[in-house]
C-alpha cells in the first residue's frame, strides 16, 4: 500500500486549518503509489489529496515539484495544482515530515490501455514539454547515465540470482549506452514516470497528468521513449505497433519532433528500459522484510530492452 | 492494504451503470480494512463505498449483513446502508467476487481515543443493539467458543514460538472460560469488532459505524467487552478507568444492563482478549510471504487478559 505513515486526526485538523479549503470531513489513505503516502482528504467544499512526502523523495527536490505543477496547471496541463495555505506556502509539515495538498482530479486510470488512450497520453506528454519550455527551474535527472552507473555497481554481482546472465547483459548495455549516448537532443521538463497508473481518463478523454515526483530536466525525446515502454506493450511483453503509432502520431501533431530524436529513438527507448530494469533488480534485490509494496518484475524491462535493440530505425515504431 | 483485487476500468463503468447514482469521477483503492477491498467511488452526484468480498467473508453471510444495515440505518443508526441497484439487489458480482456499493460516511476515525470518545461509543453500542433487537436474522458467533476451540488447536502447538509458556497459558484460559462461560444474557445482533478504526468521528460527535463483516446473534454484554478492551487500554496496555467508566456508562444510560451481565463482564472480557488473542496468534504464525497486510501483535491481548483474570467485579471498571 502507499500509506506510511498515520496522522493523529487532531494533527490533521490543525495542519488543514492552515488551508482556506473548508472542514474536514473524511481523510482516507489510498493504496496507490509507491513512494510517498496518499490521502483522499475531503472537505465541506471539495476533494483533495494529501501527499506526506516519504524518504525516497529528497525535500530539497520539493519546491521543483510543486513550483512545476503550479506552472503547467497555470497552463492548462490537466496536473494537479498545489494548494496554498493562507500564508502562501504549499509545502509544510505533517506528522513530522514534508507534505501537501494538491488539487483532486477526476477520472481513473486505464488498467489495460487502448490504442485510443495511447493517443490522449501522446498528445498530452507534447502539451506538457511545451508548457513546461519556459519554466524556470532546472532538476538534474537523477536517474540519467551516471544514476544508472551506481545502479549497476549496486546490483551487477547478484544480478545472476534473478535471470541466468543477467549481470553480464546489463553491464554490456550500459556501456554501449554509455559510449554512444544521444546528446544534443532538445531538452526541457520531463515527467520521466508517465505509466498508466499516473494518466487518468473520463471515458476515453484524458482528464489527468498526476505523480511528477521524478520530473527532472532532460531530452524531451526520452520521456516519449519510457511511454512507448510505459505504454506500448502488452501484458505479455509483445510489442504493440498499433500502439506506439498512436502515441507518436498524436505527440508529433502536437509537438514537431526532428529528425535527430526520430533517430534517437531505439536508443533511448533502450536506455529507458535499462532504467526501469536497474531499479527495479536494485528494489527486487534489496526487499525489506516486512515491506508493505510488492517490487515489480524486473524482467518485464529486459525483454523490452532486448525489443529495441534489435530495431533498426523508428519505421519499427510505426512512423513512416 | 486493503486492495486485494483490481478493477478493469470498463467492467467498474459497467457495474456502476447498474445503480442510479451517477457517472462514475473516480475510484481509488483505500489502504483501511483488511478483510475486504475496499474503494472510494466518486460520482457525478456523490461519494460511496465499493466493497469487494475477499476470500475470508463467507458469500452466504454477506445477505445478513447488508439486510442489517439496512435495518440499522432505517432505525437511525449512524451505519452505512447499502446501495440498491435498479433491480433491487444490493449484492451483485465485480472482477469474479461478490461487491457492493454502500453509502459513504463523513468523519475520521480517532487514532488516540480519549474519553469522550469512548462515551460516544458506549452510548451508539447500546442504540445499535437496540435498534437490533428486532432484527428477524440469525447468524451464528463463528468466533465464540467453539471457534476458539479450532483456533486454540491450530495454533497451541506453536504458540510458545511467541511467548514461553503461551500455549498452556491459553489452553488453562480457554478450559476455564468454556467450563464457566456466562449464559443466559440478553442476546441480539452484535457488532463484535467495534475497534477504533470502525467508529468515525465528526469532532467529538461520534459520526458512523462501519464494518459489519463480523456482526452476529450473540450476548449484548459481550460486545460490550469487545469494546473495553478495543477502547480503554492505552498504548503500553495500560488500563483507563476513566475510559471504561465513560463507555460503560454511556451505554447504560441508553440500555440498562442487568446485574447478571454486571458479573459477567470480567469474565466476557477475558475471551474477548482470547478471542482477539486466538485470531493474532493463528495470523502471526500462518504469516503468508508477500502479504501486504502486517500482522498485528497477539501479546498485546495477553496483557488485556490477564488484567481481567485479576478483577474481581465490575468496580475495577469504574462502575458502582
Amino acid at each position: 500500500m502507499a500509506v506510511y505513515t498515520e496522522i493523529d486526526d487532531d494533527e490533521l485538523l490543525r495542519f488543514v486549518a492552515e488551508y482556506d479549503i473548508g472542514e474536514v470531513v473524511a481523510c482516507k489513505g489510498i493504496a496507490e503509489g509507491v513512494e510517498n503516502s496518499n490521502f483522499l482528504l475531503q472537505t465541506e467544499r471539495d476533494s483533495f489529496i494529501l501527499t506526506i512526502y516519504e524518504k525516497r523523495v529528497d525535500p530539497d527536490d520539493l519546491p521543483f515539484f510543486l513550483a512545476l505543477l503550479d506552472h503547467l496547471s497555470a497552463r492548462d496541463i490537466p496536473c494537479p495544482p498545489p494548494i496554498h495555505g493562507r500564508d502562501g506556502a504549499a509545502l509544510r509539515r505533517l506528522a513530522g515530515k514534508p507534505a501537501a495538498i494538491v488539487t483532486f482530479l477526476r477520472g481513473v486510470w486505464p488498467k489495460r490501455p487502448r490504442a485510443e488512450h495511447c493517443a490522449e497520453v501522446g498528445a498530452a506528454l507534447a502539451r506538457m514539454h511545451l508548457a513546461g519550455l519556459d519554466f524556470p527551474h532546472i532538476r538534474h535527472n537523477a536517474l540519467a547515465i551516471d544514476g544508472w552507473q551506481q545502479l549497476l555497481e549496486a546490483t551487477v554481482d547478484r544480478a545472476d540470482e534473478v535471470a541466468a546472465g543477467l549481470g553480464d547483459e546489463i553491464s554490456r548495455e550500459y556501456r554501449d549506452l554509455a559510449d554512444h549516448w544521444p546528446e544534443a537532443l532538445p531538452r526541457g521538463v520531463i515527467h520521466a514516470d508517465l505509466f498508466p497508473d499516473n494518466v487518468f481518463f473520463m471515458g476515453e478523454k484524458l482528464s489527468g497528468l498526476i505523480d511528477f515526483y521524478f520530473a527532472c530536466t532532460d531530452a524531451l525525446a526520452y520521456d516519449l521513449a519510457i511511454c512507448l515502454n510505459a505504454w506500448c506493450f502488452e501484458r505479455g511483453a509483445e510489442f504493440n505497433i498499433t500502439k506506439a503509432r498512436r502515441l507518436l502520431q498524436a505527440y508529433r501533431d502536437v509537438r514537431p519532433v526532428s529528425e535527430a530524436e526520430l533517430r534517437a529513438l531505439p536508443r533511448l527507448a533502450r536506455g529507458a528500459a535499462l532504467r526501469f530494469l536497474l531499479t527495479r533488480l536494485y528494489d527486487w534485490l534489496n526487499q525489506v522484510d516486512g515491506a508493505m509494496v510488492k517490487p515489480k518484475d524486473p524482467l518485464e524491462y529486459l525483454h523490452k530492452m532486448r525489443f529495441h535493440q534489435r530495431v533498426d530505425g523508428p519505421g519499427a515504431y510505426g512512423l513512416d
